[in-house]
C-alpha cells in the first residue's frame, strides 16, 4: 500500500483507535521478544498471514506462528542474545468497517549476554488488522527489512 | 522553548489531540522516507519554515521544502540508501488557540542495499503545528541533530 | 511482571490514559536528557523507588533521585556527551484503582560532540505510576539494562 493513499495535510485522526492500535503493537513485540510465542500467536486470527521479504514464502495460521517464533526464540535462548523489537512511528493509514490498515516501522536491537546492543535492521511493518470484541488481531502481516537485496 | 516550561509533574495530557500528534508525525516521515516529498511538503503550511542546525539558513514554504527534500531523495535513491526517521518521544508541550508545540526526538536510521542498518545521527524536532479543519501542518519546525559543532 | 498476565488478543485498551502515559514519558525522558534534574525528579512519587540492574541498591525519594541524576548530567556535560532516552514500544499492563502498572523499551543513544551517534543499551523500563489529580508519577520503577551479566 502507498504511503500517498492517506487523505492530504495531517490525514484522519482515528481517535481511540490509534491509542489501541499502540497499545496492541507494544503488547505484541513484548510477547515476542519475552518468548511467549503461543501469546504472541494469538495475537494474529486464526488464519493470520505474515509474510516478509527474509523468508521465502509466507506463514499461514497461528499454530504455524508459534512454532515459527518458537525455533527463534530457542536459537536465540541457547546464543545468550536479548531480541527488542522497538516499533514506533505507526500509521493508521485506513479503516474499512473492522479491517485496519497500519505502517509502521521497526528498529531490531539485539544484544549478547555480556555484550554491547547492536541495530540489526530496520523494517517497515504493513498490517491489515481485524478490530474485534476481543480487540485487535492481525489478519495479514508484510515485514520488509530494509538492504535485502 | 525550554522543557522546563510545561506543568509540574506529568503536565497536561491534551488527551485526543496527542494522538492526532503522533499520527501526523508517523505519516509525515513516512512520506518523505518513502520519497514522497510534494505529499510530505503539504504536510506542511503553505509557508512553513524549517530550520536546522545541519543547514546554514531556513528552508521557507512548501515549494522549497519539497525542492530540498527531492534533491535529498534523488541522492539517496541513486546510492541505494534506504533511510528512516524512527520519530518518538513525542512530548506536547504546549497548546494556544490552534497552535500546538511539540518536542520530540528522531534517531535517523540508514541502510544501503546489501548493507547493514547504521544509526546516522539522533536529533530533537521542535514545532509549532497549526490544527486546521483538514488536521495538522508544520508552522515552523527546528531540528536540532546532536553533536554538531 | 510477566507480560502474559495482560488479557488475551489485543489486551486491555486503557483509551485516553495511554495517551497520558505516553505524554508523561516523554516529557519524563526529555527533563532527564535535558539535564532539568530537579523536574525530572519531581515525576516520581515523593518516596518514589527507583532500582537498576546496573547499579548494587534502589534509589528512593525524590531527593536522592535528583542527586543521582545531577551527578549523572555533570559527568555528561564535562564529556560534552549528549544522551537520549528513546522511549518506546509502551505497554499498559495493568491498572488496579489509581496504580497503572506499564511496560516500556528503552534505546539510549549518545552523541559525543563532533562524534557519532552511538546505541549505548536497549532496556525495559517496568513502573507502577500513580494517577493523581496533578498527573501521573512515579512509584516504583524497575530498569533493566539488557545484556548485563
Amino acid at each position: 500500500m502507498s504511503v500517498q493513499e492517506a487523505p492530504a495535510r495531517g490525514g484522519q485522526s482515528f481517535v481511540g483507535l490509534y491509542e489501541q492500535v499502540q497499545q496492541f503493537y507494544a503488547r505484541q513485540m513484548q510477547l515476542l521478544d519475552g518468548g511467549e510465542v503461543d501469546a504472541w500467536a494469538d495475537t494474529f486470527a486464526e488464519d493470520g498471514v505474515f509474510v516478509t521479504n527474509a523468508q521465502p514464502g509466507p506463514t499461514v495460521g497461528r499454530r504455524a506462528l508459534a512454532a515459527g517464533a518458537r525455533e527463534a526464540v530457542e536459537y536465540l535462548t541457547a546464543q545468550g542474545i536479548q531480541r527488542r523489537h522497538m516499533l514506533g512511528t505507526v500509521s493508521v493509514t485506513g479503516r474499512e468497517g473492522a479491517r485496519v490498515s497500519v505502517r509502521s516501522y521497526v528498529l531490531l536491537v539485539e544484544t549478547a549476554r555480556g555484550g554491547r546492543a547492536a541495530v540489526l535492521c530496520s523494517a517497515t511493518c504493513e498490517d491489515v488488522l481485524e478490530l474485534g470484541p476481543d480487540g485487535l488481531a492481525v489478519l495479514r502481516r508484510e515485514v520488509s527489512r530494509d538492504g535485502l537485496v
